[in-house]
């Protein structure tokens, strides 16, 4: 095997494994239709998969599981939205009431812990995208500090009068810097409902002084903690909402994170961004309805032929957010849907199936493998509507 | 404790085993609220659960995990969907090519180990109704003896002009006999197409000389496996399309297990026979967006005022068809959605909730015991529309 890259070599054995098969009549592990050549690369470069410890608290186990789970399927970005509304899991050294906000003393990751999940993604070929998700999504940041809320009656968006805020921001993202050593860091700025700013009276007043209204407002919430990951030597992530609502002001360095509009992957690369898709209503994989075959069908470049904008798509991500999901049923609810986009992200576009049918029997046959490596993958036909395969059985294909 | 039977007092210590608590921060087990003093008892007798390892395969270890879960809701009934036209898995001593039937040789039960679940169900005070579903549900029966089939083109139902398939029905029923104790055995009776009893010359020909139409030949066949099952000891239930069609025939130790028609079980307890309900859109687990709160309201006795009549349904049961789940999320999909109908099943009428909001922290908290014992009970919100619980913690109730 050749290969540029460890992760190369990595990915290649990944496919060689795919090729043997355990004979259940001869008892012998065998490789299909050998000899084999195979030259391989990724389509896209950033394969990636959500994750929510702030709706519900996953262990670290769990997560350790699908990291071995990702790489059987090539992905190679988990995206940790640790912190939410909901609960604050995380230790943050810099300030350490910040995981008051956890659910409960048993609910916390500790700064080592998340250290030993990037080491530990790192040596399987995934980088961990670490996410904050400012100002809309911060509630339980307050828990400790509640001078970052703007009123214990109004508790979100963040402070944006608040010099505080900026200094935690700060903290936190120099003791990330530390951790988490993917070139990317996630700063969210999604569904900024920003009524706590105009009601609260010290807000107002601050608002009035520096001649903002509270779109503008928001802009300078989202473009400052750009700045200040940065200075930490970051490159920015951000949720879509910052594109539509101040574009033009987004640094440079900002990849667009796509979740709500189908069309705005178009417009973001037209913009000169780039750009990573997890449209909704395609790839959430909370959406239980949602079938594999439109996993499957989710096309990153739809409606995109200009080359220098396709290459601004740097890839896709399939959500697993936490509002409906736990330790208890993570891995049914991630596979086998993910692993439908999961092809669609690194096979070449010409490779790819154009009617799913054709790629129901690779995928039964990959769900039985994630089972036989201890992934409780789920059965094709577990969620949505129109999956064909029913009953069946993993021995026999 | 006090109770008549070692049931109850199994059901007592399940009681007072959820009415303890661990504290987290004393680190200390706490009974809430003591002293108690309970009187209980169940308000139907026949709380079931059923498993279909025809579709999919469940490993033992798996029926017996799904035993245990079953008695911290003190469900009391495994009703075991063994084979059906997909596969075969258990071993018939008396007709051994049955099981050739078998998905593989590694998805199989010997008879030892279909007494195996017997006994270990028993032991915690659950019965085991097994169900050979004819003649309907039986394509997989002619893979070790074709003759069964109408023809190689024509599959099912079984050829009801054939004397060996009335021995082969008395050969499962003996073996049935030494191995499932329970008083009842499953006869199915359901979705019967029978153009390949017409479409078959020797079996259209064998229907002009017996004077009978289609219809007639599978009243017939019904109440003949009746006879048989009444010859090895068992009372019978059939799914209600045998009631529907020739319900006045049927022998009176029938009991109808209701699975279409929400009305029906009022025909049925009115004509004098006892019922079961399982309800497709309020108790099919396997219906992934029937939520735990429709679980819940499902009320068996809708509409049955006479009291007598009342005293004819015995009880209900869940369903976890297998087409779509297998031992990787059987688990999650049928708790905690199967613990609310049992709640249903168990508490006096008047003492049941009218409005299931009353129910989700209680519902929500024994899902989490569920999940301390090992059983990986999913989040409330996790199937269905309407589920109020979304975030959480099970160690902030």
């Amino acid at each position: 095997m050749q290969a540029q890259t460890v992760y190369g070599a990595l990915h290649g054995f990944q496919t060689f494994s795919q090729l043997c098969q355990f004979n259940f009549k001869s008892k012998v592990i065998e490789v299909n239709m050998a000899p084999w050549t195979i030259i391989d690369q990724p389509r896209f470069s950033y394969r990636g998969l959500l994750i929510d410890t702030s709706r519900h608290y996953l262990p670290l186990p769990v997560i350790k599981n699908v990291i071995d789970s990702m790489t059987y399927a090539k992905l190679n970005v988990l995206h940790w939205h640790i912190v939410d509304t909901q609960s604050f899991p995380l230790e943050i050294p810099s300030y350490p009431k910040l995981w008051d906000g956890a659910y409960s003393t048993s609910e916390r990751y500790t700064a080592a812990d998340a250290a030993e999940i990037v080491s530990y993604a790192q040596k399987r070929g995934i980088n961990v995208l670490a996410e904050i998700d400012v100002p809309g999504h911060a509630l339980s940041w307050g828990v400790g500090y509640p001078s970052l809320w703007p009123s214990k009656d109004c508790q979100q968006p963040l402070d944006v009068s608040n010099e505080f805020t900026f200094k935690v921001i700060d903290g936190i993202l120099s003791d990330f810097s530390k951790i988490f050593e993917f070139k990317f860091v996630h700063l969210g700025g999604d569904e900024v409902n920003t009524s706590c700013w105009t009601t609260t009276p010290r807000i107002s007043r601050w608002l009035k002084k520096k001649g903002m209204n509270e779109s503008q407002a928001y802009e300078y919430f989202v473009l400052r903690a750009q700045d200040i990951a940065l200075s930490h030597g970051y490159e920015i992530v951000n949720w879509e909402e910052t594109f539509v609502n101040f574009g033009k002001k987004l640094n440079p360095k900002t990849i667009v994170h796509n979740w709500l509009a189908v069309g705005l992957t178009q417009q973001v690369v037209a913009s000169g961004l780039r750009c990573i898709v997890s449209n909704q209503e395609k790839w959430y994989l909370d959406h239980l309805d949602t079938t594999w075959e439109e996993f499957y069908l989710n096309e990153p470049l739809r409606n995109i032929t200009n080359l220098n904008q396709q290459k601004l798509v740097i890839g896709g991500e399939v959500c697993m957010w936490g509002e409906t999901i736990d330790a208890s049923d993570i891995e049914q609810t991630i596979w086998p849907r993910a692993a439908a986009a999961a092809e669609r992200l690194w096979t070449p576009y010409d490779k790819l199936a154009k009617n799913p049918r054709q790629v129901t029997g690779r995928l039964a046959h990959f769900r039985c493998l994630l089972n036989q490596r201890g992934v409780a993958a789920a059965p094709l036909a577990g969620f949505g509507r129109s999956s064909p395969r029913g009953p069946g059985s993993c021995y026999v294909q």
